[in-house]
């Protein structure tokens, strides 16, 4: 059940280069890296940006580190790993004790590992929750920590799901050698709405979510009754282990990519430097499933064209803030007004990765304005968002545009989940950011602040 | 408030040894890793194992590449990482409207980092949820993954939750020189009860957790509004966040270490061997807080001596396993009994790591008995559980002792949190573990299974 085949594996643990807890990911080849800056140049020349300003020269080195990271699994080796890891141990079923469960003892689980692989549709990071379980035998069991490490080799590799799962099943279960493995992922990866999709309105919430699963050996059937073992330790909610235990069809791909329309003109220069990029991390861009990956993530990118946008919106944005900005100095009596929880969707440009979230406004008006500003408020998010940014920037671009038109008396927080502080060295995952910009009125009074501050929802809906 | 003196951060700050997202920890010197491992050996036999023993003849290379790792900050400059990362960016205070944030723009926000740290008192690691707040100036900002990367220089040392809040917020406020920093760390230290407590069934709930907090610049005084502005923006529960606003008193220590008799002989030679270890990581056994570490490292250590366990337990439990014995044997007409919850804590072979958690036992029984035998799992977990130990062994070995007292039907479930999943090079801070063992009419009948995994917790109370 999804098991690669035993030569494929024979080579996949053979495949040699040394690592440790503490080495890894390091022989870097110079030249690979300086072909992927290189590249990420020619990305950048792409979007209309000038390669040597402060906020993005060094963006190319930057993205070379952190893919060569992020796909250090492909000089990993999964026999290095586990070989000095395997601890001799009585079993049950040596023992004369009558039953056993299936080996040198029970189950064994190690639940919630966060990690992050590759879309290999996109190019870009996805968030991996990973359950393991196997059913030791030959009186043999692997260091706990070495469940995660073999995973680990796998997701840092461009992915899908479901073959992520296989090939961590396969590898654990041919180097480890026990009755069986279960692997189940929860992967999340993120939507990547262009801005024409927004303006229709078809905003898309959360996360994508993706459940699978594989199993080898005592799991090679989804009813066995240790399937069901597993997924009741593992004590997901009983609507999710249902859909575990189907297998994802092969053919439907998960990343929102793959409906991106590609009629559009991409630039060829801007593909072939993705296909470089490919080749340089070790990857074979005619590999089927990565044929498309350089046009789609090219397509993708020109969102955050600069220049582009600014035409699209112009004519739009420009006109609605000469009817507020005259509206807006007559008006008096005012009241203060929030508006929460306004999407934006934007891309670091220091790491060439793209943070969302949402914008909260605060701001003193009239009552009957406040419908109108809405709609404003959010094509202004999106009008800085779609664009090469930092978060601290684009909060105080949108309280710069928007104060104007409001009297002047503005607060502005901007909460965000970065793609980089995921998938980088640092890996944090929970974490996120919010940055604040107060003007007028909001400036000098404290109670208005607290009062804004308070209003704000308490969970960051945009992160999970 | 808490912020050390500049010139002690220059120092700090020059500090030199290279490092970059990729090659942290790297320069391990082998001289250092040798004296470890000579050290971790002295007490390895100071417990009374055979140090060449299949489990744990790889223990002191694995506990001084660990202690290598999760110390590393003392080898890391703040410097380095912040040079790099401070990025020009207009700012609201050289605009032409009313009003600002006090600086560049307003207050940055980089929430739920997770990181771990060494207990200064006791040497273990603990978790450290970190929150940092800044307010740039100077018309340039840091790249946010830097707030994480110069916490993580501090945390990786011997620390103690208040100096290491003191510590960060020193170091960012010198090196990005911004109006203000503010550090918030919701620190959380595990129990390690002594045999004897838990024999007076002093039972340690939970976990030990600490919030302190540090700030300068704007933050320097806890009343100011940003402060509260910073709390309201962390979404913390409001008691928790009252408590931040009270610095933490210097003199009481938060590690249960402190509470530690070491009235008890110590052996000198493993008492020596910790006050060298402390050497090799760079830091200087004679520091006031380290004094009396290396003893109390010892003797907490000593709960785990093999030998010593047995003799105290030995009377206590075989007498109550024979008047069981005995009884079980002749008794009919037996429903299924659960106890869940037991706690246990034990000592990872592998790392010299504390794990603990919880073990679930089901079995077949008279209801008249099952009052009695609560008491007698209790000790028979904590009779497995103070040993060097790895989590599969010790679910084996309370199935293989229970199991003929209950007539051989039953069925184990120890759920636990790894100390080295979390300090050691994976970092896997959220995860947990599973074992299974099942004997008798549970390893034939699925439905007994069944019944008995969905009466377990559905949360791992333990955790957290």
């Amino acid at each position: 059940m999804g098991a690669l085949d035993d030569c494929h594996y024979d080579v996949e643990l053979e495949n040699t280069m040394k690592i440790g807890c503490i080495n890894l990911g390091l022989e870097e080849n110079q030249q690979e890296t300086s072909e992927i800056e290189d590249a990420v140049r020619v990305l950048l020349q792409g979007l209309g940006e000038d390669v040597n300003r402060d906020g993005i020269k060094k963006t190319p080195l930057r993205v070379a580190k952190a893919l060569h990271h992020g796909t250090r699994g492909y000089k990993q080796s999964v026999k290095d790993i586990v070989q000095g890891a395997l601890f001799p141990e009585a079993g049950l079923d040596n023992n004369q004790v009558v039953g056993h469960a299936g080996g040198s003892g029970g189950l064994v689980i190690v639940r919630d590992l966060d990690l992050f692989s590759y879309c290999e549709s996109c190019l870009l990071p996805f968030q991996v929750k990973c359950h393991v379980g196997y059913v030791p035998c030959g009186q043999r069991v692997v260091g706990l920590s070495k469940l995660s490490r073999v995973a680990d080799v796998f997701a840092k590799r461009l992915q899908d799901p479901q073959r992520l799962a296989d090939e961590v099943c396969s590898a654990l279960h041919h180097s480890i050698k026990p009755a069986g493995v279960a692997v189940v992922l929860q992967c999340h990866h993120i939507h990547f709405p262009t801005l024409e999709s927004l303006f229709l309105d078809r905003r898309p919430e959360g996360l994508i979510k993706m459940v699978v699963s594989s199993g080898a050996g005592v799991f090679g059937e989804y009813d066995a009754d240790i399937w069901k073992e597993f997924l009741c330790l593992l004590k997901l909610k009983k609507p999710m282990a249902d859909k575990i235990r189907e297998r994802n069809p092969a053919n439907i791909s998960w990343c929102p990519s793959s409906a991106l329309s590609i009629v559009d003109y991409v630039n060829p220069n801007m593909v072939s430097a993705v296909g470089s990029i490919l080749r340089s991390l070790g990857e074979d861009p005619s590999r089927q499933e990565l044929v498309g990956t350089p046009a789609r993530f090219v397509r993708w990118l020109m969102n955050f064209q600069n220049s582009n946008i600014e035409m699209k919106f112009n004519g739009f944005v420009s006109n609605k803030l000469e009817t507020l900005k005259s509206n807006g100095e007559v008006k008096s009596n005012k009241k203060v007004h929030y508006e929460l929880n306004i999407p934006f969707w934007s891309q670091c440009e220091h790491h060439l990765l793209p943070f969302h979230g949402v914008v909260h406004i605060g701001y003193f008006s009239n009552e009957e304005e406040s419908q109108m500003k809405k709609s404003l408020f959010q094509s202004i998010v999106h009008f800085y968002g779609f664009k090469l940014q930092v978060q601290e920037r684009l909060t105080r671009q949108i309280a710069e545009t928007v104060a104007p038109l409001v009297g002047g008396d503005i607060m502005v927080v901007a909460e965000a989940s970065h793609t980089c502080m995921i998938s980088r060295g640092i890996e944090k995952c929970g974490s996120s950011t919010a940055t604040v910009a107060v003007l007028g009125r909001f400036a000098t009074d404290a109670g208005a602040r607290a009062s804004f501050l308070d209003s704000l929802p308490s969970t960051n809906d945009f992160h999970r």
